[in-house]
């Protein structure tokens, strides 16, 4: 039997998805089970998006050109002009979904050895994509006490090597929902200005932001134009995360032309799924302003109910759909391996990601999980009950606090 | 501005693709383009694929399972035990089109400078993934003198050093329309077995093939189970290429855990590409034998016309609906060029991909290019002519064989 890669071997589980076997085999013993652990909301996808996919009047369901169809992108360019993301259509590729475009900007960038600087904990499938592309991640841990706050820029700084190709951030963040202030964009902004760093900006949660705190895209940054990627997904903003369409957008020429060989040969991008999309664009702000109502009660209502639960600790967060939570237990790879295989309470339990699939630095987030509210109040409300009591019958709960 | 990657820098242009510019500046100037460069059937998708998309009853456009949805891997089981290929559901990795098969199926097995061996004229993109993982292709010619046979096992032989690690084929083969014998069949199989190789079979093309001669699969040649990487996608078949649904089948579980990986990593395949899929899986054989019929007929009506018009030659393919053929030109890349940036015959003109795209040996194919026969009869009749007045007015027409 010939050997698999050693590429392939050292690609790391995905924490949001790992255990889903486990969860398949609760299901099948009877219990329902509470899913905290993806960023599907339960949210209805528009009305539109499903109308136009039901009206399709197509004989033929043909390739659609690789860098998307231009419709899409004209409407996806005035709704980044919306935000004062001043792109033009050219400037915008359509990607299967934001993952794509994450790993089409990695190609396009990052030679093999090549450096990429990333904040932790952050979404797990950025080291996926590093290792598709050969690329090394450099993390600098952010902190709970601290909100998980942008770490100071010198960290940042004393990591830089000749080996340096870029910054990756995610604002509004996954997996801390914490959304970047002006002044760490600025710092931000000043070191890639100084070292000359691609930027790669995944702002797929722009919607969600929930202090009042302004939105800060890379793209409002004067004097890196050339330097932005930017990440983009429909999946989130509207609750399509099958249709799989995102974007890719950059002002970097030479950039897109080697995205766009990735796109060619790959082919095209799903044409349903741009057809939804293109039609949940035609959207009123109202079907947002819904669903921007119900994440801040259920953000409110669950994170208040893990802080009442003793030993457990979130921080509050500015934007997205998940929060990252302490909790006083050993080893939160197996305590939610454990909630799945050994526990549940009246015929329930949840289904949560272990935090240590979102750091690279070993020992990180063993006591800590990410948690999406993508789920009603009421499911919130019995998932923070199991949590408790799951916490109290658990073998490998500590009631102390360590990192 | 930072550095594009050298990896992106040297990714090939899609020859099916990289005029598409020159030809919508020909639609531009109202000049109406046959598009015989790409293999995007006109034939009409199944209804019930375009019904089941119609009749979508869900409310949220949710993530599918990372591997597919259950019910269309059971359903491509079955279609592929009457093929005799008798593989398990759990073998079967549903993928964003073949492309993506063929993608981490490089990426799971191959690492950098890991070599495979391909017969070339290969389709194009294998040269862009292998890109992407990093690997090697060598490429071994086969001759249009010859059909376009497989070339004889000892040219394989030749080139098998340390780090070869598979071979890769496609069958019926694209771009040559070629369909390899029970004994070439063998021979890749005994080779294989000796040195224990990969085997990487695209055979997205089964249902064409129009001489008698019996489609062989890779999972017809015992004794390499353990070894083979078949690669599917509906979109050929179902003519529904957009809704970019593909497959891996492995029956060597190391291979599926490391391919399951890359997929985790992109969430999902297409959800409603899925859908479509499966419905078509359901489609009588009507609409399969109306397809076959057409092509048959399209194959001889063109093939014929080529071989008829001075200085063209094309092999008679055995299967697909491509054909490499000989041109009396100097350069194919700028006859297909000037095809479509200068001539035009009664408003007029064809889109053919040049054959040098297919092949990795630097001089192979200047003379050759690849067409589709994805047109009707009325549409290839015109085709035919206009390549003939074309070949007259093109400067670099030189009326004698060279390769």
């Amino acid at each position: 039997m010939p050997t698999t890669s050693i590429r392939g071997n050292k690609m790391p589980d995905s924490p949001i998805r790992k255990l889903v076997p486990l969860a398949n085999q609760a299901k099948q013993r009877g219990i329902h089970v509470y899913h905290l652990n993806i960023g599907q909301p339960d949210l209805p996808t528009p009305q539109r998006a499903l109308d136009a996919i039901r009206s399709i009047d197509r004989k033929i369901l043909e390739y659609s050109p690789s860098e998307g169809i231009l419709s899409l992108r004209q409407k996806l360019a005035a709704y980044y002009h919306k935000f004062k993301i001043n792109v033009d259509v050219e400037d915008i590729i359509v990607t299967a979904g934001g993952s794509e475009a994450v790993t089409f900007a990695f190609m396009s960038c990052l030679d093999p050895g090549d450096e990429i600087i990333v904040p932790e904990p952050a979404y797990a499938n950025y080291e996926a994509f590093a290792i598709v592309a050969g690329a090394v991640i450099k993390s600098i841990p952010s902190k709970i006490e601290e909100g998980f706050a942008l770490p100071p820029i010198e960290e940042f700084e004393k990591l830089i090597s000749p080996k340096t190709k870029g910054i990756m951030i995610c604002n509004p963040n996954n997996p801390t929902g914490y959304l970047y202030t002006q002044s760490e964009m600025n710092a931000i902004r000043d070191l890639v200005k100084k070292y000359d760093l691609y930027l790669f900006s995944d702002e797929v949660y722009r919607e969600f932001c929930y202090t009042g705190a302004p939105y800060i895209s890379a793209f409002h940054l004067e004097g890196i134009e050339q330097n932005v990627i930017l990440i983009d997904s429909v999946s989130k903003r509207y609750s399509e995360c099958g249709i799989r369409i995102g974007a890719l957008i950059s002002k970097n020429a030479e950039v897109r032309r080697n995205v766009m060989k990735f796109c060619q040969a790959r082919l095209s991008p799903p044409l349903i799924g741009q057809i939804a999309a293109e039609a949940s664009l035609e959207e009123t702000d109202n079907y947002l302003m819904a669903s921007y109502n119900e994440y801040v009660e259920r953000r409110k209502f669950l994170i208040d109910g893990l802080n009442r639960i003793d030993g457990v600790y979130s921080p509050i967060p500015m934007g997205a759909f998940y929060t990252v939570a302490q909790l006083p237990v050993d080893d939160s790879d197996k305590f939610c391996a454990w909630l799945l295989e050994e526990f549940n309470y009246e015929g329930e339990t949840i289904f949560m990601a272990p935090a240590t699939g979102f750091y690279t630095t070993p020992g990180y987030g063993t006591n800590e999980v990410r948690i999406a509210y993508v789920l009603k109040k009421k499911d919130l409300a019995k998932a923070l009950i199991i949590l408790e009591k799951a916490l109290e019958a658990y073998p490998g709960t500590v009631y102390k606090h360590n990192h």
